[in-house]
């Protein structure tokens, strides 16, 4: 059984965190590599005692009463550890972003400079249901030569701790340094506050999970912060459109998944196109059980479409622009022009990823120059927006803050650089 | 006269820089160059009415009893203003960091994914003293497409009054938006207190100044900030220098300028080399009138050395290691081997820059590569820190911190990006 953190434990496990990642800055790509398919191999090897520990949270929280989606979150089975072990498999392969040359130039006065990344330090997670969080962050963290700290829900528990001690067993057995993977294994929520106040010791909060969780940290954290994660996604169908390409596209930002953060929230569509497109993007929601909050304007023509299927429409509230759905709902709305369609998302945006769907070259150039968002999309679906999809191999999560990293933040993304200066005796002119 | 702003004006004033940067954002490359050309000309023309401000500035700080050094840093004259009007021309002449492409690549499915760069959007400076810290700060910001509110030391109200005044004329006459360049034109220090509470305006904030500005914005700040400008600087001279070069390299780090951040503050001398070395840069130490604060061993060396040229020596006290000294004195240790070194800096350095004066190569990289701090020397005097020496053209300080940016911050560091992505119709498979 494991010892249960207290107030001052997390103290030590920050001191021990950051003495470990000074030696983990230098230890070796293949050392990082090994200990990582030593992961994805203890994964496989304890799979019975951790789906252990998963039966009894799962047994826990279904009894407390927590919702089906959370249970479903949480719940792991044979399938889905098999995933956990390719993904870390996946990070292992990544090459080493560590030691990489950013720049390195030659100036006049013979001084070579340049530009060496190196890792950030500790990364502590905070994070919520899904157990797989555990192995990703831990595994993008080491690969990138960082310690982490782990604070994962409290109603997977014992998964966590059995993925830790996996992990924790894996990086001792490649020679990685004592510290470099910690749990805080205490659900006491005033942990969590206490983290937050450690910056002495953190260089970096991600938190993963819903809104309040992001909010919580982003306002109380005395440290770096990485929010993300909450998208109000808008996709603006233009007058110049083709109409079969706004259908599928609309349909996938929508419905491929609808509880991810780059899912279709608002359809905004230009009233030159209105007439012919919403009657039939209503038959494809209704097919794909979509609910339509409508406007007026595009209530009315829904209304007077001769439809086959036809969809829930419900009259849009106040509260619907600028929702984050999560759920097989969109918010519709018909606009005048692209300008009334880049103020709305200007207004209720929350700069993850916004997308287009023109044939015409100058809306595409201004919707890409005009929107702030982390990611601006022409003529095709915001689900793409995903450091896999965009080819950062993996992710430990999605920036939707300017400074430091936007969009998917990949390996380069939790590391920092050094200046390093090669003289041959060079001084400072007056 | 200006009227002096209060909480609720600063507010507006922060609505106001945000809605500004939304425009500058989009302001093309031409129109900022030829803002900061009006600049650099507006200084020269109000040289007089600047100067005179700057004469009742200083009178009344005078008659405070404000110390020397500050007044010094305070005061303007004409070649002062020159070589202000110079900074923003060259800040002018470097290339538009906006819309950059940072990278493109076509993936496999045909989309086109880039990163582009763009304006962080607001950033606020607090700052002590020097006066040329207004149009510094405004010209990067403004060049890198930033709005900017300023808030300069009370020493220098009128001055900054002045000088903010020039930069918003030159704004206004090159068509840039209202509320790019902002001043806060009220002394009382609780204003400083409610801007950095003003997160959903600013962007990143930018101290400027002594020790204890620094540390009271970076522990009170509620949005991302740029901590640096404190350097505790270290040059290793180890037991293979080449003692011509370590003599040359040590005096340029201490003495070129001594009240800046990337000065030498402590010598680290092998004790192999110390023998000979420490005589020989102790007759350089008096030459030059810098006082040595030095441990025991290099204390009894000095003592028995024949010198001509003898330098005011005291046995350094706990507090001179880790000691920003901003003064002709420098802490001198002996130390036994590199790791010892290492270990010196790792406890004392704040991180900045970092120098070894070697000809043994393993211990070059052993140094560059344990070092942390934002800028490591092989055989180069740390005071090369500097964003144009690095080829940066300007900047706007010098970050300790990991995040973000490290090290001198040029335009490229005061920006973010946005990920493009152009399509022809593309969904993304479940």
């Amino acid at each position: 059984m494991t010892t249960v953190a207290t107030a001052t434990d997390l103290l030590a496990m920050g001191a021990a965190a950051k003495a470990a990642s000074r030696k983990l800055a230098a230890a070796t790509g293949p050392a990082k590599t090994r200990a990582l398919e030593l992961v994805a191999d203890g994964i496989q090897a304890h799979a019975a005692e951790i789906l252990i520990a998963n039966a009894g949270d799962y047994a826990t929280a279904k009894a407390s009463g927590l919702s089906d989606a959370m249970l479903d979150r949480m719940e792991l089975n044979e399938r889905r550890l098999q995933g956990m072990a390719d993904d870390v498999h996946t990070v292992a392969a990544l090459p080493d972003p560590v030691g990489e040359f950013i720049e390195m130039k030659t100036l006049p006065n013979g001084l070579q400079v340049g530009r060496v990344r190196v890792p950030l330090g500790v990364i502590a997670s905070i994070y919520e249901s899904r157990p797989n969080v555990t192995t990703d962050i831990a595994a993008l963290a080491l690969k990138a030569g960082n310690a982490v700290i782990l604070r994962g829900g409290k109603e997977a528990l014992a998964t966590n701790i059995a993925l830790a001690r996996v992990v924790q067993q894996a990086c001792a057995q490649a020679g990685l340094p004592e510290g470099c993977v910690q749990y805080v294994d205490n659900p006491d929520r005033a942990l969590v506050t206490e983290l937050l106040e450690m910056k002495q010791y953190v260089d970096l909060l991600i938190p993963r999970g819903g809104a309040d969780l992001i909010r919580f940290v982003a306002e109380n954290a005395t440290m770096a912060v990485v929010t993300g994660g909450i998208g109000v996604c808008h996709t603006y169908v233009d007058a110049s459109a083709d109409a079969r390409m706004a259908l599928d596209v609309v349909i996938n930002a929508k419905t491929r998944r609808y509880t991810i953060c780059n899912a279709l929230d608002t359809l905004l569509v230009h009233r030159d196109i209105a007439p012919s497109y919403l009657p039939a993007i209503a038959a494809e929601f209704a097919r794909h059980g979509v609910e339509m909050r409508c406007d007026d304007a595009s209530a009315g023509i829904i209304a007077g479409a001769p439809l086959t299927d036809r969809p829930v429409v419900t009259p849009a509230a106040a509260g619907d622009w600028g929702q984050e759905f999560l759920a097989l709902v969109a918010a519709v709305k018909v606009v005048d022009s692209l300008d009334a369609a880049l103020d709305h998302i200007d207004r209720y945006g929350s700069g993850h990823s916004e997308a287009i769907i023109t044939e015409d070259y100058t809306a595409s150039q201004r919707f890409l120059r005009e929107v702030d968002a982390a990611a601006v999309y022409v003529n095709a679906s915001t689900q793409f927006t995903d450091g896999g999809q965009f080819g950062l191999g993996a992710e430990v999560g999605i920036s939707t803050q300017k400074f430091h990293a936007r969009g998917p933040m990949g390996l380069r993304e939790i590391t920092s650089y050094k200046w390093v200066v090669l003289g041959s005796g060079q001084t400072r002119p007056l």
